[in-house]
């Protein structure tokens, strides 16, 4: 007794269900004709795509989704498809799973276990299911399961209880860095505890703030895994199957921290402008790290042709940063324009001089700069058609060291979740494999430009202080108390924190960026504007 | 045997534990002293303020929020106290009420349905409870139960069955339009059903995009409501009970729809201002309904002083448009300034002239109009510490017509979640109380004046065909077949409809605003950007 088994790992768009069924069957005629499977399993949700978020809500959508896996079962024959679907059974909605085998369904399972913390809602659309779904084909009883379900201690061996010789998952797991290992051994242990071999497909692409980075795999009873996908990219492969056994095959290397969230970054970008019909890419270019790693993802992500960026020079601009800043462009081969902001500053100078008169120079000085350049991005956007990307990295947006229509303008924040020393790490690693990045741009003080001789220095604890105690802060939620504890001092720690507190209302109303890290702003943190909280 | 029972409808801050806690003591006190009350409700989740969002993730919050309830039955003795909290339980939380009484807990109850939809996260933070909480008190058996209990089918029917005699709810039940109407039908429906008196506490305030409306009440063994708070005050009142039947004494009146709304408004404008620190509001004003609208809102919520406003005219501003902004500003008592956009814009124009050369004027010119404007309203409200206000209506954010960092530009957008044919309404009313709003503003047709003799008109329909059509499509979820059913022309639904579907990106980076609708933009619509999903 034999079996072979496809793991296909694509990459969907939300809520395009016409789409996601022909790349189904694509899929499914592929594994069935050129990789010989018996029976083909797709990630979570595959009909909708993952999350299709308030879309759950319209009953013409599910309508759609639910007629679509009766079209899925005539459409491709002679190879079982397992397929994940929002079920709708008399008023409620499941997160299912279906298995289709020449024409008709075979077994239809409801997960169990729906998240409801972090960047996940399923609470908001799903009910639970509560029974397992167990299938035989080709003489193997099979089980099905559903993400979550895998991670719960003791569900596989409810399986086992229920007369499963193998396990089926679908999933939409989403990256964050060392995601894949902590995934990897969290079901290895399950799996080896109940000794069920155990399938494991992954959804792959960007969707908004959301990486999925694939890396499906399946491990045998022992709890070792016996292939594994390539992260970050499509791929339908195949498994044979001796009994309930999993025979060794090739298993795709993992990429380290630092590399695996460059290539996170690259194709959330990719997807981000793919996915929304964008001509390309546009962005400032300041001559500082955060716009030249910007620009080399952008680069990766998309080629050279369809990024370009704009150099725009103020008073306070030093000529090295005009300079790395064209080496930047040059180095990458990118279209590059110059556009000195001096006349629209001159001009709100003098317009705002009346209502302004007798007042002291503050940061509403630099805004206005910083807005200057906003609105010559915005209309080199609109005009070309281009995504403007922001490059605002996540340290500034946790303290709020950024201007709201201004360097935050943009449709898309692609380091949003980037902690500053993780850029510099990021752009060190990108000029390892070619140099693109001026070294110079690397080891100068960081600075916003808005005033004479400025740094960050100036106003925020120095990084290698800053970041700890933010990731401290916004991502592991300690308290004061704890971080100083930690070891950081007592006045950098309530800087940080008063900080953080009182720039909820800019990171609002950002543009929306790839997370990175186990909690980014956005879906994934949820604070209120309005609060009397205060970390200090 | 008798009772006398306080309803403390009061106006709390997210997170503040500190102030909340003197607040119920400062209000407990009064209800014993000053109304002879024996026992005190307040509304759900007291200490803590409601939503308190992800800070309920943080332990340090939690250990607070669980530490001031022994605080508050340390400070108030000779009253029973009911308040809300977050309680820790093991590794768990739940949504509970307690009773407090000459020091210490005499009754706890663990919310038992908990709501995951619209607006409401809470299964994100609490685990349910599973058991009804009944206490003796003066003689009587007091059951306790929180907001969502209270709507749910047979619910009040296990307290009967448990004993209780009398009913407590806790609730921070959020304004919509109706809404109060609804609440005290269903549950009045429930009361009736089991024959328990009930007694609903409602919290009152603004919380970012939520308002509470308070309307507190009381209602007898037969459904019969025998007293009512006043809607968006703070209020603390005291209903006699002659054993367990509630004796009728003042209900205050409710405002009709429109009425209701235009408070709801002025009520989220006052507690923004106040709850954030903000010195004032400003805002743009165009001449037309939009801003006119805001402006009064803003001036009944703050006062004149503290209000002030901006003429920024172009050359395709008419001249009614100027003399009709004058007139409100000064039918108001606001300060205002002129400050004509045509140097900033000349200026940018001049700086694009290069890049823009051989392309044709398109609405990227417009938008830098409105971007200038932005630019010079940040600018003040950076320099005077002052909330700017933006004045985009629901029907705009629906269908995208609005510029990103320009008309979009602000802290808080206050008729965001107000439809077109509404603010007609509001002003209208408005004007009924005193006229502040020129006749010819309300008549005359809307035009965002960013090009020659241009009227929503050219690239809308008109706002009596378009405002039903955006509520059947977001509110209602409907179907462009169902709408187009209902009397609706294809083209008309069609147009509606795609611009909706591909204006998330604005929608998602725009300032927060009052839910005044059944489905507001924010927490309470939540839609994916990047989608395949058209509704035509």
């Amino acid at each position: 007794m034999s079996l072979k088994v496809a793991l296909a790992q694509i990459n969907f768009v939300v809520g395009n269900i016409a789409a996601n069924v022909d790349a189904i069957v694509t899929a499914a005629v592929y594994a069935r004709d050129q990789l010989q499977a018996e029976l083909v399993v797709f990630p979570e949700l595959t009909i909708t795509g993952y999350p299709a978020e308030d879309l759950l809500l319209r009953s013409d959508f599910i309508a759609a989704a639910n007629n679509a896996i009766y079209e899925l079962a005539d459409r491709v024959t002679d190879i079982a498809i397992v397929v994940g679907y929002p079920e709708l059974k008399g008023q409620q909605l499941y997160n299912s799973a279906v298995v289709l085998y020449q024409g008709v369904i075979v077994a239809n399972y409801r997960k169990q276990f729906l998240p409801n913390y972090g960047v996940f809602d399923e609470q908001r659309y799903f009910v639970a299911g509560n029974e397992p779904s167990v299938f035989e084909f080709n003489g193997v009883f099979i089980g099905l399961s559903i993400c979550e379900d895998v991670w719960t201690d003791g569900f596989i061996n409810t399986y086992k209880e229920a007369g499963a010789e193998l396990m089926l998952t679908l999933n939409a797991s989403p990256f964050n860095a060392g995601k894949v290992h902590q995934r990897e051994a969290v079901v290895c242990q399950q799996v080896k505890e109940a000794g069920l071999p155990l399938v494991y497909v992954n959804q792959v692409g960007g969707q908004d703030e959301l990486i999925f980075d694939g890396a499906s795999f399946v491990v045998d009873a022992n709890g070792q895994i016996v292939f594994r996908a390539e992260e970050f990219k499509e791929q339908i492969s195949v498994v044979d199957f001796d009994g309930v056994n999993p025979l060794k095959t090739h298993c795709a290397p993992l990429y380290n921290y630092i590399s695996s969230e460059y290539q996170a970054l690259v194709l959330g970008i990719k997807d981000y402008v793919r996915k929304n019909g964008f001509k390309g890419a546009l962005l400032g270019l300041s001559g500082g790290i955060d716009s030249a790693l910007v620009l080399a993802l952008a680069v990766d992500a998309l080629g050279a042709e369809r990024v370009e960026v704009v150099l725009m020079p103020s008073a306070y601009t030093q000529d090295m940063s005009n300079e790395d800043a064209v080496l930047e462009a040059e180095a990458l081969r990118v279209k590059y324009h110059i556009i000195p902001i001096a006349p629209a500053v001159e001009a709100f100078t003098g317009m705002l001089a009346g209502v302004f008169e007798g007042t002291a120079k503050d940061t509403t000085e630099e805004n206005i700069q910083a807005r200057c350049r906003g609105v010559i991005l915005m209309a080199l956007s609109n005009k070309k058609g281009k995504l403007l990307l922001t490059t605002g990295n996540k340290s500034e947006m946790s303290v709020g060291y950024a201007t709201l229509y201004g360097d935050m303008a943009g449709g898309f924040a692609p380091i949003k979740d980037v902690p500053k020393l993780l850029v510099y790490q990021l752009a060190n690693y990108r000029n390892s494999l070619s140099a693109v990045i001026p070294e110079r741009v690397i080891t100068r003080p960081p600075s916003a430009e808005l005033a004479p001789d400025q740094v960050d220095a100036d106003s925020l604890p120095p990084y290698d202080v800053l970041d700890p105690i933010l990731e401290r802060y916004v991502e592991l939620d300690q308290s004061a108390d704890e971080i100083v504890a930690a070891g950081y001092k007592q006045a950098d720690v309530a800087r940080a924190i008063s900080l953080v507190d009182r720039n909820e209302y800019k990171r609002r109303q950002s543009p929306p960026g790839i997370k990175i890290t186990s909690r980014s702003f956005g879906r994934d943190r949820r604070y209120p504007i309005t609060s009397g909280y205060r970390g200090v």
